[in-house]
């Protein structure tokens, strides 16, 4: 099968779940992945890795805590954002966003460290589009 | 210095060259870059990464040889590809387009094997953000 291009708007209107990420594609052992969120996510690190975000449509606010204290970043549509490796952080999207990140497959959303996962948050390493 | 959001559109606004691209940030041992292309790039090859395409404005065209033969596949504003590595592939925009990619820092534009490279293309690992 032909590896074709993908419009992201039309891989985001396959599927209404949120803070449950739709693997796009692969490019050598990292993924990019698109998801649809609002509300909030939960505090979580990634131990060994960092993780890009790309605010494709609205508004993503992410809180971070880091050694001078905790802060929070706001992206508009069209910003991007890395949290580096270890940054205990929670991303939140009070009015609803759609989102991209890049990162190693098999990431977990939820992270190597956690607080309690809410049930409105999906913890995985992202989903195949169109499953 | 606090590590800050960086609006895409803000970010390609800092500068004119074509076929020259700058570093927005960086993910592990990955860089995420942003390029302002017009007409054609050259037909090049990386054989060791995959290079992950999205196209912010305009359109995007990238021919590719691939086994079955020579295609050509065309990304509007939006939508995402990825060549895989050792695939020979052409990108070009007849009427401009700007562009994000992701692609392990240190990855040369023209690739590891690649035909005369223009007096319009920048032969470069890319370029820091304001440099």
């Amino acid at each position: 099968m032909h590896n074709e291009p993908i419009a992201l708007n039309q891989a985001l209107a396959t599927f209404d779940a949120l803070w449950s990420p739709r693997i796009v594609t692969r490019v050598n052992d990292y993924d990019v992945r698109i998801a649809k969120v609002h509300g909030e996510h939960l505090w979580h690190a990634h131990d060994d890795t960092d993780e890009f975000f790309l605010v494709l449509e609205g508004e993503l606010t992410i809180a971070l805590r880091e050694p001078e204290g905790e802060r929070t970043v706001v992206l508009q549509q069209g910003a991007v954002f890395t949290v580096p490796r270890g940054t205990e952080h929670k991303p939140s999207a009070p009015a609803g966003a759609a989102i991209l990140m890049f990162e190693p497959t098999g990431t977990p959303t939820v992270g190597d460290r956690h607080e309690a996962v809410p049930d409105h948050v999906d913890a995985t390493t992202g989903h195949a589009l169109g499953a």
